[in-house]
């Protein structure tokens, strides 16, 4: 168990909505298409002018105010986003000063696709149980209207933007708060499943990268039935050895991919739907941000009960499974 | 302190050797040149075919080989690139495979851009530390001949790719192997004093991205000056407390940023020639991966020996200093 506080929760969103509504009129679709299609009511997305480090500064800062907590106290900055504001330098040490947080704060980024933040939760517990740090903040910002495809039918509808960030600390192990359980499997028989080819030293400008290189493309029935396939004896090696059980979770916050992707992995799983927290329709999927957008929601809505076991769970491209168990 | 014992280090370079010779000719320059302006007789460039993932996963399987070591006993794969393959997904699920690692074995990356692998050689200690992993490999891999903007005089003649990989697992504390002491800053003043603007959310096709965004772009005497300006407190920072003083380093291993960098940063800091792992004149600057590099370069020609201090010390692109005291 890695004994950790989680002290504060905070969130950021553009504040541009695109209502379902909006889209079937921009995209040609009968009144009510996308609405039933996607099952969101509402996204986000970020202005072409506005910035994924602005956005997450923006977070930084909601959880810093929520806990009266002074930018000082933090000893390290993670960025845990799926997709990076640039190639060049990492997005964390863009997103200090926004953030509002002194220079000499030391910024990192921990990417694992949309399971960034699970990962960089962890990897900033063990930072703060070997001693490394005291305070540490983690922030996922993802502005995935960038990457949509216009054209894809499937996956223009479901994603919205935001960041969302936690400031953890290392607690008493007599507290009993912290993590219970951790455990990241990744599969690279799915990494061409969900890609944004571009980006990166694969497919640039020098080596003939085409337009739609820079999009995101998803091919969504080989990712879900590979991630059904692996989902249940995941969630067995998850729970080995924890002293605990799927029944015994309090609250599952999943990853918030596709209305359909919850619903079936909650009836699959057998997880009651008043303990799962579900934010899709008011955000749509926002890769990274959207585990501690809905943990976010869940803190601030008390749904969470100290001492009682909370679930984090999803699948990213890669494809990686990642989930935890997590007490507060 | 973290107690962690280097199993092994391996690396991997491109065939294609492009020596200063042929840059003369090729940009145009009188013969000597380029060797005269970079301190580089010779740097390896990928071919256009060739993917930083494949350079990544030679590098591990040259760190395995070299200590017998199975495949199948890593439990962590840490990919620590200063520039991605892709936007997505993170480019550790996309070296799983070309590393001969089992499907299912976690893979996620750690970005502080130049400094990475120092970054992610401390999450790696800590994770083994806390007991999360047992044995984990960290690769660095960087192909800048992807980023080379050829028109740019200062920076087109010092860069060279690589990929390099270490072994590490947690060593009994008796052992006095592991890391003494570690510390990392970052300056957001320096962000876009090292920069490629292009290949996330800020700058892509859909914010009018022009060609040069994806290239690499340094202000070097901006870097060179914040970079000295900080470099000395930062060193009585990392030292203080640790027991050790700049003086007790049998090694340094500095970032191989440029030849004129490092003979500076020697000099100012008056550490003996002879200490420093100089690999430059036949890599170049090779981004994340030089530090990684240099180190197998030391470990290989048994400059580092047991129980005697080793730095890591360097600059990146953030701006962030980084350093770390080691035990082999």
């Amino acid at each position: 168990m890695l004994p950790i506080h989680l002290l504060s929760t905070g969130k950021a969103l553009p504040e541009q909505q695109v209502t379902s509504a909006e889209l079937d009129a921009r995209l040609g679709h009968r009144a009510g298409y996308v609405r039933k299609k996607s099952g969101i009511d509402v996204r986000h997305h970020a202005t072409l002018t506005e910035h994924q480090s602005e956005l997450a500064g923006a977070a930084v800062r909601d959880a810093l105010r929520r806990a009266d907590v002074p930018a000082a106290s933090i000893d390290l900055l993670i960025s845990a986003s799926g997709v990076q504001e640039q190639a060049l330098p990492n997005t964390a040490a863009r997103i200090l000063e926004p953030a509002g947080l002194p220079a000499g704060t030391p910024a990192f980024d921990v990417n694992a696709s949309c399971l960034s933040f699970l990962t960089a939760l962890h990897v900033a517990s063990s930072l703060l149980t070997t001693g490394a740090y005291k305070r540490i903040a983690v922030v996922a910002s993802d502005l995935a209207s960038r990457g949509i495809d216009w054209d894809d039918a499937e996956t223009a509808l479901i994603f919205g933007d935001g960041a969302a960030a936690v400031i953890v600390e290392a607690a008493p192990s007599i507290s009993g708060a912290g993590i219970h359980a951790y455990r990241m499997e990744t599969y690279p028989a799915g990494k061409t499943y969900c890609e944004i080819r571009a980006g990166g030293t694969r497919r640039n400008p020098r080596t003939g990268a085409q337009p739609t290189d820079y999009l995101f493309h998803m091919d969504g029935k080989r990712v879900f039935k590979l991630a059904s396939q692996l989902m249940d004896g995941f969630l067995d090696r998850l729970f080995t050895g924890s002293g605990y059980t799927l029944r015994d979770m309090h609250v599952v916050v999943p990853h918030q991919a596709s209305h359909l992707g919850m619903q079936h992995l909650r009836k699959r799983l057998g997880v009651p739907e008043a303990s799962v927290v579900d934010i899709y329709a008011q955000h749509g999927n926002q890769v990274a941000a959207s585990i501690p957008t809905a943990l976010h929601e869940a803190v601030t809505t008390q749904r969470i009960e100290p001492g009682k076991p909370v679930l984090l769970v999803g699948t990213a491209a890669g494809l990686t499974l990642g989930g935890m168990v997590l007490t507060l």
